[in-house]
C-alpha cells in the first residue's frame, strides 16, 4: 500500500526518525470512491482521524464536509476553506462555552446524545440543528465502540422531542457501526431502529429529516475488506428497505476510510534480542510504539502489515515492541508476527495503512521522544 | 492528597481546563524519604516520570542522580544541573547512534540486556560501565512488567561475559520488581537472582559490583502503600540475606515512588447522563481522559482517588469517561465509582496521586485537544 510517490519521497528526502508519509492522491480517490458509491449522502470527513492541514484543504476543494470533535478542528477546518454550513460539531460530549463558540463560528449542526447535551444547546446555539445518536451493538467490528456514545432508541424519542420543544430544529438520528465494520449487515439493523425513532416522532407531529450513518467503513490491513462500492450497494438497499420512498437526507463520516490506506509509517529497528537461548521467538524493537503513535495497536486490535527490506526471506515469530522503557509499550506479542530471520539492526520497517489516527494520539514527549513527524505530498 | 499549597493554587490562579499541578515541597520530602530509608544507595530519579524542570533542578540541588530513557532526557538532566557522572542511559533499547551522542554529552553508564546491545555500546561508547538487566515475574506489581527488559539470569551471565571481553566495565545487574509493587518479598526473589549473576562470573574472574534494584515503589492511590521506611528495611534485609558482607553498591529508580502523590489533575465534569431510562449507573464524562494524559487506566489498572465538591452526599455507581470521540476512552467502566448522586455539570473535580506518568503520556492533539498542562509550584 505505500504508492510509488511515498516510496520515491522516503527513498529521496531520507527523514531522520519515524515519520508518517501521506499520499494526496490517495485521499482524493478515497474521496471520489465515497461520493460515487453513496452519491446521495453528504460526507463529513471525520478530522479526528488526521487533521493535517494539507488534507482539509484537499478535501474542502473537493466539497467535502466535515465532522468536528472540538473547536479546535472546527477552526483548522474553517481556515482549510470549509464554510460554516458545512460543519457539524460530533462530539456528543461538549462544555457549554464550546458550544458557544462554536455558535459564535457559525456551525449550526450539534451531535448529543441526553436531555443534558440538549439543555446546553437549546442556551448556547438556539434556533440549531441537532442529531441524536443512538446505542448500536457494534458486532463485527474490529474496534468495537462502548457504550460511551448514544442512548437506546427509545430515549432518543425523548431527547428529540426535547429539543422540538426547545425552539432547537429536531433534525434527526445518528448512529456508528464500530470502527473498521466488515459486515455490511450492520447498517440494515442500525437503520431499523434509526427508522423506528422517525415513526415514534412522526406520530407527535415532529419530522426528522436526516440519517447520520457515521463512520465505520474500513481500511484494508492484513485482510480485504469489502470496497466502498459494496458498502453503498448495501447502505442504499437497507436504506430503501426501511425508509421506502420517504428517503431522508443522508451523511457520512468516513475518517480511517478516506485517510488510513492513504499513509505509511517509516520506522527502524532499534534492536532484535532473544529473552533466554532457547526462546524461539524474537523481539523486535521499532523506534516507534504504542506512545508514538501506534496507539490502535491497544489489545492488538489492528494489525498493520509491516513491510521490511528482506521480505522473501525465510522467516521465524517476532514479539514487536516500540522504544520506550514502558513494559507496556508492546505492539504484538499475543499475535506474533512472522519476520524474516536475515531481519538487522537498522533496518527499515514500513508500516502500512496508518494514515489514520496515528500522529495526533501520538504523545507529547513520552521518554523524551519527539511525536511522530508527518510529510503530505 | 492534594495540599493546601495545590488547593491554595487553584483557588487563587483558577486556571482554564484540565491541568497538572505538583507540589515541590512532597518531591522534597519523598526525596529525603528514600535517603533515609536507603542511606547507602544511591537515588537515580525515573526522569521519564515527571520530567518537569522544576523538578529534575530540586532534585539536582539535592543531590539526586537521574535514570534516563533517551537523549532528551540526558540532555534535560543536565540543564536541570546534574553532571553526566550522575546520569544512567537506563533504557535497554538504543540506537548506536544515541548510545554515541550520549557518550560525547559524558555519560558512561548504560544498561543492557542482551549480546547486541553490549556490542553497539563497545563500539559507540568504549569502556563505558554497564549493567544487565534481568527477567522478574512481576507478581504482586499492579502494573506488571512484560518481558520487554531483561534476560534469564543465565543468559545475563553470557551478555556481562562479553562486555568484559570487549573492553567494557561489567559493572552490575539490575531489575525491575513491576511497578506500583507493594509485596516487599518481590525485592527478595529478584537479589537472589541477581546474586547468582554475581556468583557464576566472579568463578570466571569477573568481579561485579552493582545492583540496580530499579523503581517499583509505589505511591498512595485508593489503598494504603507500605513506607518508604518499610521498604527499606525489607531491601536491606534481602541484600544481607543474599550478600551477606559482600554488600554490593546499590542504586534504586524511583519515578512513581518520588513525584506521583505530589500531583493533582484538576478536571471538569463537562456531562452527567444515563443510556436508558432504567440505567442506574451514571456516565460521567471529565474533560481530561485516556489521551490527554490518563493512559495508566489502561486496563483500569491505576484507580485514582477523586475528590468532589459534593462529596459526603449519597453516592451512586458511575462510569467515567473522557472528553473524546474516541470510544477506548473510558477511565472506570468494569469496576465503577461511586460518585455523589449530587454532581453537576461544570463541577470540578481533583484526580489526586497524578505526579507520574501523566504529562508526558498526553497525546499531542488528539481530537483537538490541547495535551495537558503542568504548573509545578
Amino acid at each position: 500500500m505505500a504508492t510509488q510517490r511515498i516510496l520515491d519521497f522516503l527513498a529521496t528526502r531520507r527523514p531522520e526518525g519515524p515519520c508518517l508519509v501521506v499520499d494526496l492522491e490517495v485521499v482524493r480517490d478515497n474521496y471520489q470512491a465515497f461520493r460515487k458509491a453513496l452519491p446521495n449522502s453528504r460526507i463529513f470527513y471525520a478530522v479526528k482521524a488526521n487533521p493535517a492541514p494539507e488534507i482539509l484543504r484537499l478535501l474542502a476543494s473537493l466539497g467535502s464536509c466535515f465532522d468536528t470533535a472540538s473547536v479546535a478542528e472546527i477552526e483548522m477546518a474553517l481556515d482549510a476553506g470549509a464554510t460554516a454550513d458545512r460543519i457539524s460539531y460530533g462530539n456528543t460530549i461538549k462544555k457549554e462555552r464550546d458550544i458557544a463558540r462554536a455558535y459564535d463560528l457559525g456551525v449550526r449542526l450539534f451531535a448529543v446524545d441526553c436531555v443534558e447535551e440538549v439543555e446546553k444547546i437549546a442556551r448556547a446555539a438556539p434556533g440549531s440543528q441537532v442529531f441524536c445518536r443512538v446505542l448500536t451493538d457494534g458486532a463485527g467490528a474490529e474496534w468495537p465502540l462502548s457504550r460511551k456514545f448514544g442512548c437506546v432508541p427509545e430515549m432518543a424519542v425523548d431527547v428529540l422531542r426535547r429539543a422540538h420543544h426547545l425552539g432547537l430544529d429536531a433534525y434527526g438520528v445518528s448512529f456508528h457501526v464500530g470502527s473498521q465494520q466488515t459486515d455490511l449487515s450492520a447498517w440494515d439493523r442500525a437503520l431499523a431502529d434509526a427508522r423506528s425513532v422517525f415513526v415514534k416522532l412522526a406520530a407527535e407531529g415532529i419530522n426528522l429529516r436526516m440519517v447520520n450513518m457515521g463512520g465505520g467503513f474500513p481500511t484494508r490491513y492484513l485482510t480485504d475488506v469489502p470496497t466502498a462500492q459494496a458498502y453503498g450497494e448495501a447502505i442504499f438497499d437497507a436504506l430503501s428497505k426501511h425508509f421506502g420512498n420517504h428517503m431522508p437526507e443522508t451523511i457520512i463520516e468516513p475518517g480511517r476510510g478516506m485517510v488510513g490506506n492513504a499513509g505509511v509509517i517509516k520506522s527502524e529497528v532499534v534492536l532484535i534480542s532473544r529473552k533466554s537461548e532457547n526462546d524461539e521467538a524474537r523481539w523486535v524493537y521499532l523506534d516507534i510504539g504504542k506512545f508514538g503513535g501506534l496507539a490502535e495497536t491497544m489489545d492488538e486490535a489492528i494489525r498493520y502489515p509491516l513491510v521490511t527490506p528482506r521480505d522473501g526471506d525465510e522467516v521465524g515469530p517476532c514479539i514487536i515492541a516500540g522504544p520506550t522503557c514502558d513494559s507496556a509499550d508492546v505492539l504484538y506479542e499475543k499475535n506474533m508476527y512472522p519476520l524474516p530471520v536475515s531481519l538487522t539492526i537498522g533496518d527499515e520497517v514500513l508500516i502500512e495503512g496508518t494514515g489514520a489516527y496515528t500522529t495526533t494520539y501520538a504523545s507529547v514527549a513520552f521518554n523524551g521522544f519527539e511525536p511522530l513527524k508527518a510529510y503530505v505530498i
